[in-house]
């Protein structure tokens, strides 16, 4: 009677705030929780697994998915093609399985727009100056690297106010605890009980 | 620059579903949140301490208060007022503490039209024959009594969708563990948030 299906959850934040970080320990402890594995038109890697690492295709093909509605959100960076192929997702929430896409936040709008009950979270670091010296790095970079990143991601930060949920990703414990409570408390949402609601009440 | 205000939490669900004991293990885990006293007209029984299981007040008084604006909600029943004094709660909040008020669905939704931020949690039993049997309790009670409970338990129940997230209380450390994850997550919603975003932002 509970709604057995899984959540789609879009998970965004600028470079350099740790999302992978806090996913990858999300991950090992939430068996119900799997990552998207995005579709590309650029060649694997060594070490690439088609269906691990991404789903690797030709331009054709990812044009032909794209144009039949197949992708979830897509976009072209350095002349390659990478997104989200849907029906690979959809199989997922079936199986009652809870899948995360790691997103920017241009993609992330376009599935809201497939998808208005997906889960928007965005990671957020403790202040500007933080990711500034996150972004510097080791000083290996070039002072104008390092200025175009920072513009980069002082527009993006600015899209948080569109997300359901901002975690600031100061103390990385915390900020997992955080994310985990997030993704718990969206299978009691309204809208994920609707089903038992109608059920209990019929 | 977070948000450091407490979180107004809305708690209800039909009699018998547990919520005393859901709230109960919540509050001795979760040193940031304290239960809201109530005001009421009724005399003080036996080991009652003002300001602990109630606020006394006289009629008048309590009339006073809410004609003012000082109840958050208010209702009669057998006589006696019984509400929930405004100030006491804002003080909390103010602290930062999350303060939950354990009130029925009509009391709930008083509250939401003076406080739209408050996060209204309710409790459901996993179906409808569990509530009747854990109603008739130890069978010493007239089917009369308990028809009458159930029927307003039903009416009740329907309040559920006005809700913003629904507990299914079947398993007791289950539902408190969902509790604590929708008081959690609710700290990172983008409305709480909000004035941190707008600093980063700036």
């Amino acid at each position: 009677m509970r709604n057995k299906s899984g959540n789609l959850i879009i998970f965004s934040g600028p470079s350099g705030v740790g999302k992978g970080t806090m996913l990858k320990s999300c991950l090992e402890s939430l068996p119900n929780l799997r990552y998207s594995v995005s579709a590309t038109t650029r060649p694997p890697r060594e070490g690439e697994q088609h269906g691990r690492e991404y789903y690797f295709m030709s331009r054709e093909e990812f044009q032909n998915m794209a144009e039949n509605g197949g992708m979830l959100e897509y976009a072209e960076y350095n002349g390659n093609y990478y997104g989200t192929p849907k029906a690979y997702c959809e199989e997922l929430l079936e199986q009652g399985i809870d899948v995360v896409l790691e997103i920017e936040v241009q993609g992330a709008l376009q599935v809201k727009k497939l998808c208005p009950d997906a889960l928007m979270i965005f990671v957020m670091p403790p202040s500007i100056e933080v990711l500034e010296n996150r972004l510097c790095g080791r000083n290996t970079e070039s002072a104008e690297l390092v200025c175009g990143r920072m513009a980069i991601a002082r527009e993006e930060l600015k899209a948080a106010y569109n997300y359901d949920y901002v975690i600031i990703n100061d103390n990385l414990e915390q900020a997992v605890d955080e994310l985990k409570a997030v993704i718990a408390a969206s299978h009691c949402s309204v809208k994920s009980m609707k089903k038992f609601l109608d059920e209990v009440n019929k």
